[in-house]
């Protein structure tokens, strides 16, 4: 044969052998998970065909995996981790949040979410004791009409100026994190700690990785949010700090949108706050998010 | 907007992300690694917009691999398991052992090989006592030009008719695997057992997946060979074993190739054996394996 009879040949080789494994799906009772492992393989067998992976990397691969696996526990997620890195959380999260007039985006859930969190009500303040310098939040939520909600449920959550949530530490404290309801004009308000970088668990495989590839363990610093209303899609998202450097090298976990990155406007100490609460002389900063909820059901 | 305007933008987004991703691996100093992680981000993002992959499914998959990683211990690797019944571990091999001219196929390691096996010489027997209708096996080695190859090492392993390989077994026993050395003008040939088909194991994660999709865990009859000899490529492959219903209902891990199917001629009791064996009233088999090996650097 010719060489280019030879490639041929290989090509055909290598499709047959993908047909084949699709092919043997066709049994599957349900036809989504029929559908899943029909892309999966094809989209598997065109990255292995592409890289002209070897066998030897190929080995490397299982190896990665074993020890993902072997560090996974109830108190650590190798695998969310590899996926977050990879993109493919908020891949997941992009198609299942897609983009409906000027609706709010999301961002990722991250691991440290709490049920039941403590109500602190309008001008409440979630931090709690968690130190802090602290953070004046305030903004609305709407319709994508521009009609205000009444009555979401504003879920915040946040790591300390340590870097921590208050769920990282062995005591039983409850901090940085608390739940409210917009006013009847959509609005909603609440004391909380100006948010700070903070680094992904990185001394894993996926800490491997992101050193062989150069890559900072570091999140962009944020404040997490959940607003819940009825006829609304849940919207999960962060707020960004803008001007934080972490920006500019790149969150960890591809969690920032432009949209969400807010101005943390510092106050000079001795600026009096917004709703009269003492900070002596201690600086605090002020911020805006205004929501916009998609509907559940648009089309 | 309108809705295909939103489709654009949330294309847009979508698309924005995954290139986000790549452009994370910039730095990466060794040139594969980075070609390695690019594709793979690529293909991996395309999966889950390909099938809108949802939150519930991405959670799912995460249990899965989770599930994987704490069955995997030294003598169990559900990670290749799951490679192999994804047929990544064969489009693997494919693309490692191109089409050489008329050179044999290749196909699956498999993880039962063992270092040093006993040296039987020609007409010996690698059954050793493995339980097992006898068979004889004998071949030639050639390079693509037809020329006779002397001294090739070649392997033989297989498992016994219970469908177990010696190391399976409890005891220390060393059974059903063996080497010898082509002769001169190239040939070859060895007793060993009559392939039968077995299971990979399918009670973790694999096989609730096999289960699932009503995929059969077996795999078709087979007989491993690993041929060497310098200045050619090595090859790893086996031999199946014509009218294997198994053949029809497909082989878990997707090794067989049309070229490796040979007949196992049934000889009836009585049949003198090529070498005088002294097999009283037992049947055995014959069958032919004719190895071409490609050259080790053909371009």
């Amino acid at each position: 044969m010719t060489v280019s009879a030879e490639n041929q040949a290989q090509q055909d080789i290598e499709e047959r052998l993908t047909a084949e494994v699709v092919a043997s799906f066709a049994n599957t009772p349900d036809p989504r998970l029929k559908e899943l492992l029909e892309s999966l393989t094809r989209h598997l067998h065109s990255f292995i065909r592409e890289v002209r992976l070897t066998e030897r990397e190929w080995a490397r691969a299982i190896e990665f995996l074993t020890a993902a696996g072997h560090l996974t526990d109830d108190e650590r997620q190798e695998f969310i981790l590899l996926s977050d890195v990879l993109g493919a959380s908020m891949q997941t999260i992009a198609v299942n949040n897609e983009a409906r007039g000027d609706a709010t985006e999301a961002t990722v859930f991250g691991p440290f979410f709490v049920e039941e969190s403590p109500l602190v009500g309008n001008g409440g303040d979630i931090a709690a004791g968690a130190p802090g310098v602290p953070c004046w939040v305030e903004g609305s939520v709407r319709d994508t009409d521009g009609n205000p909600i009444a009555g979401a449920r504003i879920e915040a959550w946040e790591a300390d100026e340590d870097g921590f949530y208050d769920v990282q530490y062995a005591d039983d404290r409850v901090s940085g994190r608390g739940h409210l309801f917009s006013e009847p004009d959509g609005t909603f308000a609440f004391w909380g700690v100006t948010p700070t970088p903070y680094p992904i668990p990185d001394d894993g495989p996926v800490g491997t990785l992101l050193e062989a590839t150069r890559r900072s363990p570091m999140r962009a610093a944020h404040l997490h949010f959940m607003v819940t209303a009825n006829g609304f899609r849940t919207l999960v998202t962060h707020i960004f700090v803008e001007g934080d450097p972490q920006l500019e090298i790149g969150d960890s976990v591809f969690g920032v949108k432009e949209s969400l990155v807010k101005r943390f406007a510092e106050q000079p100490p001795g600026t009096p706050a917004p709703d009269g609460r003492a900070l002596a002389c201690l600086p605090w900063t002020r911020t805006r998010f205004d929501v916009v909820l998609a509907p559940q059901n648009p089309r």
